[in-house]
């Protein structure tokens, strides 16, 4: 929906593929409704575009291929393949040198003492494939965590991972056009509530950061020949970054760029894959994103804040489901507490993460 | 459609009637074609709706009428008459003290001849109805043009004004919330080609000239307990403003309030006529839009100035039709003059006399 809503500015049209019919980008443009890898509709799709994206890691890459026949796709099926499998992901991660946790291949109960006995205490358990927000992960502190994670997780192909002590988490969001040329959204801190993203600050890391982050993101871009935008999350760890996971996408913590920076992250995806331009990742003011999860406080109480920008998905509500983010945009931190502590009484844990966070 | 964009990130839905099927509304929303008052696609409007505006001041008085029986018509029908009828619109202006040019009701050759008497050339004579874009009007400079004038126009209820030797055209762009409550965009300064807007700078005029136009226009909406935006056009004459005409809508010159002030005209008229508290009018920078009328000029060229905000409205192409605008932001005025001489050999009149205006 906001890749269409960038892409209708510049005279773009849009279809969508999506197994929702409910699904919000249907207000942006056309709607089939079917599943990812149904040939029907992989075909239909093909007919009416020139170009085709996703925004979906968990694409079956037989269905990226499968369009692939009748025209371009962006991003590539490479990138897609290595970041649907975190052991691919992470092996891709140690061959570009980017600094990464330990981890280990774990498919049996034997592999799995192995990999600890290797990585110690604490660690991550996780499912190679299909895992987001925070799902199929098991944290093992003492050897009484491995019987219930293995119970739990041990029908899947797995992965071991040192568990990371960082100081925070922050996403590099960067764009790369057809030819070669790319644009670094400045990095942000991200907070996360229960396992998903409940709040971001941007630009937040200091400049060595930001140039460290750029030359990580920068390896990977040009490893796939990668088109499009692409989302580095990483942890901080006492002023070093290690990487976390790649996302082949615009992230949750971007949606902030449309107001606060001069180009979207939406519209340099669509700028990327249709070969024009890229746009400036500038940004002039400083921004916090409230993701709103479950429910959106009263749109009056938010929309009296100057500099406050309100993306209400129109989704049905249910207990945890993303129906919308809110952006603030301030002169500088100060003003930007200043303008969060007006909403100091609303009981929402986002809202409450981010007066935390700055106080 | 810029309204309709701007309210569905608020989480508003959207119907649109309109008389061509290919309203570029349509991408954005539900799109009814009839006429504006056809009573059966009103009624069906009607049903779909909780409240209904409109942005295009011709639109028949009975039509707005009809649907106010059925749910909240903002803004009201007393606006619409008033500039639906330049001679209503000028005895208004009169009422409520704005400077405005002098002016006569012409119904017969004996109305014109006296009425030049009494102004004086030039003068301009006007249709009293429907006139846009400099359409329905004859600049009288000597006694010879009236005849040409008269067998022009004399069909219609005229009105004749006297010619303004204005420095330069303005617009006031404001807001009225339901509560009473007013933002004021800063005023731009406007170019017309051929008698349809080229080029506006904003914000352009000095603080004087602001507040002058912020208390004229204020009056305007408080008369007529206006809920919406309204915009005033503006002469400057040697640091007077002068009232041209009443725009009971979002205006041409205020699209670059999209990206050049925190929330737009778009996003206030709807903020405004759905009762939520108006957005912050403020702006960081200094923007200039370009009009794209009868073609736009290569997307790639545009696309590689940073702070560049391009809007194809996907129609078809035209001689003299508004097929989209650009938007250019810049810290100064200065940096804005460096900006555009990038475009120095782009052979569009917009361009050029952007490019003349600054240099």
């Amino acid at each position: 929906m906001m890749m269409a809503d960038a892409g209708q500015s510049l005279g773009d049209s849009f279809s969508f593929l999506d197994p929702n019919a409910d699904s919000c980008a249907g207000k942006s443009g056309d709607l089939l409704v079917a599943d990812y890898s149904d040939p029907a509709a992989l075909s239909q799709l093909a007919a009416t575009a020139d170009i085709a994206s996703y925004e979906f890691e968990n694409v079956a890459v037989e269905a990226v291929l499968q369009l692939q026949e009748k025209l371009p796709v962006y991003p590539g099926v490479d990138a897609l393949k290595a970041c649907q499998d975190r052991l691919a992901e992470k092996q891709l991660l140690q061959q570009l040198d980017i600094p990464l946790a330990d981890f280990a291949e774990v498919n049996s109960r034997i592999d799995l003492l192995a990999a600890i006995g290797k990585i110690g205490y604490p660690a991550v358990l996780k499912t190679r494939r299909m895992g987001y927000d925070g799902k199929g992960q098991v944290l093992l502190k003492v050897p009484e965590d491995m019987e219930r994670a293995w119970h739990k997780l041990g029908d899947y192909p797995l992965i071991l991972e040192a568990f990371v002590d960082f100081n925070n988490e922050g996403s590099m969001i960067a764009a790369r056009a057809q030819n070669g040329d790319i644009v670094y959204y400045p990095m942000s801190w991200n907070i996360h509530l229960q396992g998903v993203l409940a709040v971001s600050f941007s630009p937040w890391y200091a400049t060595e950061l930001q140039q460290q982050a750029e030359d990580l993101v920068r390896r990977i871009l040009e490893h796939f020949n990668y088109v499009g935008v692409l989302t580095l999350e990483l942890f901080n760890c006492d002023g070093h970054l290690v990487a976390n996971e790649i996302a082949p996408r615009v992230h949750n913590s971007g949606h902030l760029t449309i107001e606060g920076s001069a180009c979207s992250q939406f519209e340099n995806h669509i700028r990327a894959i249709s070969g024009r331009a890229l746009g400036s990742t500038q940004s002039k003011q400083v921004s916090v994103m409230l993701n709103w999860l479950g429910e959106i406080p009263d749109h009056g109480q938010l929309l009296e804040l100057p500099g406050i920008y309100l993306h209400d998905y129109g989704k049905q509500a249910r207990p945890g489901r993303k129906l919308g983010h809110t952006t603030i945009c301030a002169e500088n931190w100060d003003d930007m507490r200043r303008k969060l502590n007006v909403f100091s009484k609303v009981k929402n844990p986002a809202v409450q993460a981010a007066i935390a966070a700055l106080a």
